[in-house]
């Protein structure tokens, strides 16, 4: 089947193992991801902005950021979860925001405590946070405006980005909860998995906790799900290999004067075929 | 500046040095290729339609060929080449086509001798050729279509694609030129660059030729330039590198259960910051 | 609730009632024939291409017809019914057309017989046919392509638009709903309903059959209902009757130099909100 | 010439003449309106929104709002002015509105002073402003992000719609102006004309200013002239006409069970293949 079936994410969460995630910006890394095995795919704001040049900053509208998802879900056989930074206005963007997913065939999407238009978190600059009354308020619309059980909302914290502390992490994660929230996402750009870990510790388990360990690599997936998380997000590897990737083969080319040095390395065109599933295409001509 | 300044195609041809263009589907890709020292992108369709995992055969629209086209440019310091296809259909389509990439910012599309819907070369499958007069009244309808003297057309023609030889090719690349076509794209898929060079000794240089060396890796730009092609498109070798090494990152994170062993060979997020150019963009908090 | 439910085409079909719809190109179109009682939208091809002033024959591309199809669909609690014109060129095309607007949320398309790009209907110029057996094998494609039971298909001959007869008419009929078509449209620019009337008398009524009494506009439903009709589709009066609104207010201000003379004609700014459900939306501030 | 050249905002300004304006939310309606006369079209947020049956709240994405200007601006021969709302974010929003506008070909923009997301100023509920400070950073990003010396940048103060009065109005238009404002936009929504008035009667000249008379529907265009005026915007009476237009004629089909009674009140099909250019278009099949 060309166009394919897929679980919704709140299906793959409730097998009750360790849901694996990889961030991408485009419908190839997102089945490149699923081959690989994993169970989700991140349509990744810094990935969606990045491919084109421009920051991780509000900059891109919500009709880019879904037509990245939406391409991203028509191709795969796993849900996509959207990266909707901060719902993209206030409680009426909200509203829209899970309309528009949700009409679209996304089955999830994430949502952080910061102000529009926000700024990537890993980037030096303001990081201020919603009051929590306010984010609560965000999250009780989005699960009025959705239309079936299965839509599910992540909301994240981006109190240890900003300093707050555990204990301020730990309040805004139990409020967003009882606001409706499905999951809580807790972000760190710290070196060590040491805050996320003691947030760990403390948190009660009334919902999944997502991570997303980018500054703390080496932090074994077995253990991740030790320590009580259910959902987590490779967000951007995928893109920084493309980049070094890139780099390289444009100055290969450039520097041989011709592309032969390559070709024992990069995929050949018929693999291209394969994954663009052209001969099943084609045998549509003679239905 | 943002948003850069970029020559028009017809500008970097005329510098009378053979231009050396990278295939891309993204902004990213092809701010990478201009980085490497590239002279201009190729929006190539095979690219664009594999980044949907979808077959390069005309299944894409007209708008999601632009709207990819138009996003390399607003990131580029140098001129998108943009792969029209067939020019989308018939005479009308192709007026329309010119409409649109030109007031998209475009300064020169590719339109080859295909029907419509076109099939992508290196595939197996039906390859007819329009008649060579129907495709010189698409190549004038491009010609009276277009606004400015700026817009360039490189008409391609598939005859050694299509098993016609080497006679038919010149027969139709000099009537596509006496048509108004800018320049002839010479199309090959054979395994050594004989053909292509028999047709470039015979050509009356009445025009530039382009080529695009995917199946004759090894044929040295130098080389290139003194058999007398004007331009060379690397067409596709990003992308495959891109697949290449999107498979084996996330392999490596399934295999090893962190992403630690990728640290040392994939792009810092620094990196991608500085692509995203986000410390010239955070500077205009303080305009 | 902003973001309404809606039933499927195929619903509104079995009710056995003659289906009433509305030729549209924007939800605002839409939501006011919904108002006025209609069961059903087209989103014709017609109207969306003269909403951008550019010509009814395939110019336009899928994506546009698409978005516009869409933007009506999340607006409305009646089905869109989409006109999809050839399919957009072949067999696949024609697949991916249904993968794309099944995706999107719509529940039915109708796809004609005629060659790609076509041309509108009441236009003078070419109006020739695809071979029955190739349309055959689209509305196959069709089918094979849909995911869900629900979504419909309706297969539009221009038999009589192209003077081949009612006896090819119906012959080409029979053998769409033979290759799986849910329903047919039987087209005709003839003054009277009288060929269209001779078609239906000789119908076996296996599959449901749609008009559109542009030409013919003095045909009472109650008459269309008895003649075995079950769709009619008044396919662009809407769009006529804003040309000559649009017309004539911008006349009246030209021409009185200020707006009063219209105040009283024209719907005060208070009813735009209500269509926008402004209220509605306001009160998602406080939730 | 099927894609037209048109004559920048700021060339159609420089003519001294009052420049009449009308709002319109797609290429029909702006055709129209230049066929009617005006002499620049307003692509009108109100307009936009409404066509999706949407809030004018920035709800809709800057993405669909460029949409919508630019395809309007490809049909015309006269320029469009967009209402760009508050800029749709900060100052890095307000320099990717302005690349991308200028990228699309429009050659004026109108930013209001209003916080994002904001709410139509006919509309009850909160209409706070920003800070002049911030407001005149954000118009210094207009001019430095432009590329062109013709882009045009009208600056809207919504003071008088905030109950701040006049002087208030006057302090913030010439501190824009100084900023870089190329005119100023006065908005009312008195019953009548008095506070413009004033408002006119105290400005200094040193840019052009702007008005949207809705509210005060009977103040003459040769009155208006004579106020100091440079242009007047009839920015939704297109709109308010189009609804009740559509309302009654949806209503006259299901009233009567045909559409005979409507016959002589709406466009011909012919018509509406006149505003298509069907003739020019289907001419260059022959070329």
């Amino acid at each position: 089947m060309l166009r394919r079936n897929y679980p919704s994410f709140r299906e793959v969460v409730a097998k009750g193992e360790l849901v694996r995630v990889a961030g991408a910006h485009d419908a190839l890394g997102g089945v490149l991801a699923e081959q690989a095995g994993f169970n989700a795919v991140w349509s990744s704001s810094l990935e969606v902005s990045a491919a084109r040049c421009l920051p991780d900053a509000s900059v891109l509208t919500m009709t880019e950021y879904l037509e990245a998802a939406a391409n991203m879900q028509k191709a795969l056989g796993i849900p996509v979860i959207a990266d909707c930074d901060t719902g993209y206005g206030n409680n009426l963007n909200v509203a829209h925001m899970v309309h528009e997913y949700e009409a679209a065939g996304i089955t999830a999407v994430c949502m952080e405590d910061k102000l529009f238009p926000k700024l990537n978190s890993f980037a030096g600059g303001d990081q201020t946070l919603l009051s929590t009354e306010d984010f609560c308020s965000k999250i009780r619309v989005t699960k009025q405006a959705q239309r079936t059980e299965e839509f599910f909302v992540v909301a994240r914290t981006e109190a240890l980005i900003n300093g707050m502390g555990i204990d301020v992490a730990l309040e805004r994660a139990y409020a967003y909860v009882d606001a409706g929230a499905d999951a809580v996402l807790i972000h760190s750009k710290s070196k060590t998995k040491d805050e996320v870990e003691e947030f760990l510790e403390r948190w009660d388990g009334r919902r999944p906790v997502v991570i997303v360990p980018t500054t703390y690599p080496d932090w074994h997936a077995d253990d991740i799900a030790k320590a009580g998380v259910s959902v987590v997000i490779y967000a951007n590897q995928g893109l920084r290999a493309t980049v070094s990737s890139l780099r390289s083969t444009f100055e290969s080319i450039q520097r041989h004067g011709d592309s032969t040095a390559l070709e024992e390395s990069i995929a050949p065109v018929k693999e291209v075929f394969g994954l663009q599933q052209l001969q099943a295409w084609q045998a549509l001509e003679a239905v």
